[in-house]
This record gives structure tokens, sequence and C-alpha cells, in this order.
């Protein structure tokens, strides 16, 4: 098992890029409502070594011109050098045009661009580095500390079913008996330690009535709320005072590193970001201001495994928590979520996962090497990420991809055809 | 080539520490002088897949007990966990008692004990985990970006030879055309493209000549000054002034956080560190009061390699500069400095070394695999570190390790045992 001779230069020989849709509930939050599919995008690095690796990021049309650009410049590239991909990523990108396709609907459009689009090339090339070696991407981040990463049930308030479809499984959650239901639903089926109520959609009292509803139903597991930015200061200091003794954390109430800053002097409980600081740039300002007590981090933003590796030695040198935001995503996302979390020390929150949300018959991967067991997912230890490509499974999905139409993910401009009159703003309440 | 299968655990099943000495020069400084011997530690880690990885550290006697207490807790884990590592080094360390043994002569204290402790036993694993992958060092950090690392020429005050023992071959520098002479010798032998000065011995007018008598013998290399904090604010400042133009950076001009923040407001050069953040601990600090440009990592008392690159992407995120820092040392120590400088895009500066200080025919690695070329050193390119153990050298050194009777550097005592009125002051201007 031993390698005695050098391993020379693996080069990546090409990038397969396909975009895929999966169907998505309609779940509801500050700037709309989920349409019927979510797009991601598979990324397949090749070497010249007969290994390939997998990455998973947005699919927005734009963001996938970026990824092709980004393909093109790391062609050739030596997998073992992460750095250097980087580098011809943000010089390729230097020269980009394309606008938009950030994949998050608004929500977060700070993020840097070149990682952004690095990540999924990031995770690819770790997952070759793992197939070569014969050991896991945790242990290229430094070891596994758990051998299971806990994540928290992610609550939403939604609607029965998209208009014109029939209701699915989880039906209507559009009052406090509403999301404890779905709560009670989403412990029992997979043992979440913890849940997060995304919220900013009903009038803030309501939502304080659903998080003591969750409270009165679940005395023991912490508990999150998320309105996105919807709150003004005032409001957001409001929320907080209500739901004093109730939160593990407070994430996003308002808008902007001042807001927060604000905010922050006036509750008990910690502030949790992944709007306000959400690239590199984003963390010097928020330490001077004081804004923020936890950072989610998410590697899709952040410039892939190693980069969001970087995001925890900051937190963990400036006394700030980590904990790990997410968006819809597959089995490529999950699996690189939990590598990254388990070799991760200071990784000490339960993470976000839509997982749930997903239907389990659609995946890019094969089943079978990625459980949840007491709302923790056992860190693979196959080679590399520990998963493989279902060829039938992103058929499927590209095809369906193909057929939906949707181009870029936009909650906003889906929830106005339902209900013209509605209206961005933020803050809302 | 490929490993098609998983590659098990890699368990650490001994580490034999050794304790050497090599002959050093009397090189001045703030607190002393260089005793005829440098002492350091040779760290080997073995493993139960045949295959051993080579650390290098102090030799100071507290430092070997802890590295001693270290071994015993990293054995029976898993290579590939470095994470691991660092945990159970921290916690025996936790109930150790040992006094001292920082190996820096008094002059940087406040570094992490854990991370000083950790640091051979994380190169250490690199270097197997390369030879396992058949890839160097710095592929593991995530890549090469340079082919080689270049080095800045580290001058010293120096008597022309131990008292009581020949001249040697640099003879004396005790003053300005001292310095330049022995600045042009290590130019021409070894292309250094930048220059560094010792200073805090003389007083500081004597100091400010030697600057300017290098700028005029080198118009065209960055140079540097490192007083070691012997100056107070005042005298820092006037320093700075009568430099301004001539100096790349100013390094440690006076002692603590807030004094360099005070220096740093008065001048127009950056100012350096390697004594006011020396642990991730001092980090947050020292961002707030606005004290330092650049911070001199070292990962000797930083962490290791992996911990390294965490404070790297700490100053790329806060916007400081990233130089590094030397002691004396030998052949394993450069080549770790290598790969990591290599594999750290944003190391924008020459780094330090005190290599043309060491005997040529002293060392524990078999010659040829580092080398200077244009004051640079090629990354090495074999498995791991690249450098072999070199068992006769080895065996020497530490031969003379234990007939040297040294067991701690103490510039300073050895100073007052040449110069019994030598008083340790800071700042001493």
């Amino acid at each position: 098992m031993v390698q005695e001779e050098l391993l020379g230069q693996v080069s990546i020989s090409g990038v397969t890029i396909t975009p895929v849709a999966f169907t998505d509930p309609p779940l509801l939050n500050a700037v709309g409502v989920h349409e019927p599919y979510a797009l991601r995008a598979v990324v397949q690095v090749h070497t010249d070594a007969g290994i390939s690796g997998l990455g998973e990021t947005y699919g927005d049309a734009g963001h996938l011109q970026r990824l092709q650009v980004a393909a093109e410049a790391v062609t050739g590239a030596d997998v073992f050098n992460i750095n250097l991909l980087r580098q011809r990523v943000a010089a390729a990108l230097a020269r980009d045009t394309v606008q938009g396709g950030h994949g998050m609907s608004g929500m977060v459009t700070g993020s840097s661009t070149a990682d952004r689009v690095l990540s999924p090339f990031d995770v690819a090339a770790l997952d070759i580095q793992g197939k070569l070696l014969g050991r896991p991407v945790s242990d290229l981040l430094g070891g596994a500390v758990r051998e299971s990463v806990p994540f928290s049930g992610y609550l939403f308030y939604k609607w029965a079913g998209h208009p014109g479809h029939d209701e699915d499984s989880w039906g209507a959650a559009v009052d406090p008996d509403g999301v404890v239901r779905q709560a009670r639903r989403m412990v029992d089926e997979y043992g979440f330690s913890a849940l997060k109520l995304k919220a900013g959609v009903f009038h803030p009292d309501q939502e304080i009535a659903a998080m003591e509803a969750l409270r009165e139903e679940f005395p023991d597991l912490p508990l999150r709320i998320d309105p996105n930015a919807a709150w003004s200061v005032e409001t957001s200091i409001r929320v907080g005072h209500a739901l004093d003794g109730v939160l593990e954390y407070l994430e996003d109430p308002t808008p902007g590193i001042e807001g927060m800053a604000q905010v922050r002097q006036a509750v008990s409980m910690p502030l949790a970001t992944n709007m306000c600081v959400v690239s590199f740039a984003d963390v010097p300002p928020a330490v001077a201001a004081g804004a923020v007590d936890v950072i989610l981090s998410d590697h899709h933003f952040w410039g892939g495994l190693r980069r969001s590796q970087a995001l925890a030695g900051i937190t963990e040198t400036f006394g700030l928590g980590l904990s790990m935001h997410s968006n819809s995503h597959l089995g490529i996302s999950l699996a690189a979520m939990v590598h990254l979390a388990a070799a991760t020390p200071n990784l000490d929150y339960a993470c976000d996962t839509h997982w749930p949300w997903k239907d389990p018959d659609e995946d890019v991967v094969l089943p079978g090497a990625l459980r949840f067991t007491d709302g923790a997912v056992p860190v693979p230890t196959a080679p590399g990420l520990g998963v493989e490509l279902d060829q039938d499974g992103l058929e499927k999905l590209h095809q369906q991809y193909l057929e939906c139409g949707l181009r870029g993910r936009d909650d906003t401009g889906y929830m106005q055809r339902i209900n013209p009159e509605y209206e961005l703003r933020s803050p809302r309440w």
C-alpha cells in the first residue's frame, strides 16, 4: 500500500459540468417561495490518471457560464495544486462579464465570485486526491475529530403544495401548529438534536409564537430562528427580548453589519450570520463592529473546503462560534459538508441542511454512503468524498433540468406570479 | 500508482527524540550573545506502516521533557489525523508542570506551549503522509505556488570568535564597515535578494549608520532591521524617521502591542513582529490596536505547518503582510519552512534563515536536497519533506550535545560570564 516512488503530476484532463433540477416543495422565506425545482450543477473533474472527482454547486445560468470559464482555466493543472486552481480561476474570472447567477435568490449577493466558482473544483480535487491516496477527504483536511456530524432540523413555513399541484407529503405549515407538526415528523424520522425555523415570512408575533410552541413541544432541543434580515433593528430587538432564554442563537435578524451590531448590544442570545459575513472581506469590519457571535460557514461560497478551514481558523482565533449554512442540495454537497465539519474541531453547532426536503428518489450519488442516525451523518470512510456518481440519476435530473424551463433561482418572481401584489422589502417588519 | 483500495489507519508506533548541538558563532543580539553551540531536537515519528517522518524543534531541557510527554500522547494515533494529535498534545500538556524551555532565550516567551510542542509532530506526520502518497509536503498544504523560496541574508553584529577560541571565517562585525563586509560575502555566496540586520546591540545611532551603509552598498536590496524590542517608543520613532525610505519594514523596535501601536502611528514604514504576536491569542488585540503590518510566522511556535497556514489565512483576511522568522536551525527545519512558504500564496516577503551561520559539515540530513540559488531554495519535489536523515550526522551532533554541556539556550548568561557587568534591559535605549 505504500508509495515508494514519486507520484507524478496528476493533471486535469477535462471537466464535465451538468446542470440538474430536482423537485422542491413550496418552502416560504423572506424573499418569496421555492419554485417546483431547485437547480444545481454537478462538476466532474477528470484527470490523466483515469480518476475523476465530484463537486456540486449552484445551477443558475450565470454561474454555469462562469464554471465553464473556470473549467477551461484549470484544465492541465495538477489536482494537488489547489492554490494554483484558485489563482487560475480568479485570473480567468477577472476578465468575466457575466451578470447575476449567485444561486441564492438575492439573499446572499456579497460573496466572492472567485471563491463561489472555485468551490466545486476544490472539492473535486480533494475527492481525487483522496482516491489516489486511498483515504477519506476528512484526512486531507487534517483528520476527523468526530465520527458523525450532527445536523439541525430545518423547518420552513410552507404551503400544502405548489399551486396547481397535489398536496405534498409534508402538507401545510402556515402557523405555529403546522410548524410543530412538521418539526415532530422531522425529529421522529431523522432524530435531529436541534431545530431551526426559516422565518421572516409572517408577522414577527406569529413567528415568536411558533418558537414558543416549539420550545413547549421540544423542551430540550436547541432552537434557532432565521428571518433572513426581514426585521428592522427595533423589531429584531423586540423579538430577541421575547425569545430570551428560548434561542440557541438568533440568525440574521436584520440587514448589514451595522444593524446587526446594534441588535447585538441589546439582546442576550448570540447573533449568527450567513448574510452580513459571506466572504473574507466581510470579516474585518464585522469583527471591528462586534456585529456577530457565530458565522455560518458554507463551502459553496467560501471557496471550497480548504478555504472554509481558513475561516474556521479565523473564528477560533477571534473567539467566534462556527456553524454551517445550507441551500437546497444533493448528495455530493452533503458528503463535502460532512467531511469539512468532521475535520473542523471548532465547528461546535449542529449544521444546517435542506436534506429532508429532497425527494429520496432524486439524487446524483448512489444510495448507501450517506445516512442519518440520531440526527447526524456518519463520516464516510471510503477514499475521497466516499460517494459514487449515479449516472442514471444524473441523467434523470439533467433531463428534468432541460424540461423544467428554470434557468435561475427566483423565489420572488415565482411568488409574484402567484400573488401579483407581493413586494420585496428589507426589512419587511 | 493509483490506490484503488482503502489505505487503513497508519498508526504512530513510536517516537525517537534526539537532542543535538551544532557549532554556532558569537552572534550578538539584544539579550546577549549566541553560545558556542545551538541546541535542537530531532523528532523521528515511526509508524506501523514502516515509514518514519522527521520533525525538528528546540533542544532546551524543558522542551525535551514536554516533547516526551507529547510523544507518549500521540503514540497509537493515526498520522493522518493531525487534529487528533493536536488534541492529544494539548490534553497531555494541560497536566504538564515543566518550567521554561522556550528555546528562544527569553525573547519569545508568550507562544502557545501546545502549539510549540505540537509543531515537530505535525511536520513529521506530513512527512509521512507525503511519503505514503508519493508527493511533496507542499502538495498536502495546497500546492506550491513558487518553485523556489527566497530568503533574506540575516546579518549579525558578531565578535571575531568565541572568547578563548580562534577567529571564525566571518571575522568581526562590530561597526558599519564590518556589517557591510559581512553582507557583501553573504550576498556573493548565497545571492540573497534582501538583507536583515539583527540590531539592538549597539547605540541606535551606530545601527542607523550601519543601515545607511548597507543602503549605499546595496542600493536595490530591501533592508530590514530588528532590534528585538531594545528601543523605547521614543527611540523607535526616532530611528524610524532616520531610516525613512531605507527600510522595507521595521521589525519589533519596541516591546508590546501598545508600544508597537504608538510607533506605528508615527513612522512611515511597515512594522513587523515575531515578538508581540507569537500566538493566535495575540492576534485579536494586535488587530484591534492596529499594532503591526507584517507578522513573521514561524511553524516552530505557531503549531506546525497546518496551523501556520491558518495564520496565513488570518493575515490575508485582515490585510496584514506575512513574512517568516527563523532561529538557528538544521536541514529538517529548512525543508519544512520551504514547503510551507511555497504553499502559502500570501507569503510575499523573503523569509529569514540563520542557515549561513551553520557549519556546512554539521547537519542531520543528507546533503543534496537543499541548496541556495540566487538567494532562494528550490522546493524539494521528492515525497514528504524531501530530506533524508543522516544517521552519522545525527549521531555526531548528539555526541556533541552530550559533550558540550549546554542544556538550554542562555544568551544572557553566556554574555554575563564574559562581561559580568552586562545587564538585561528592555527597552535598553
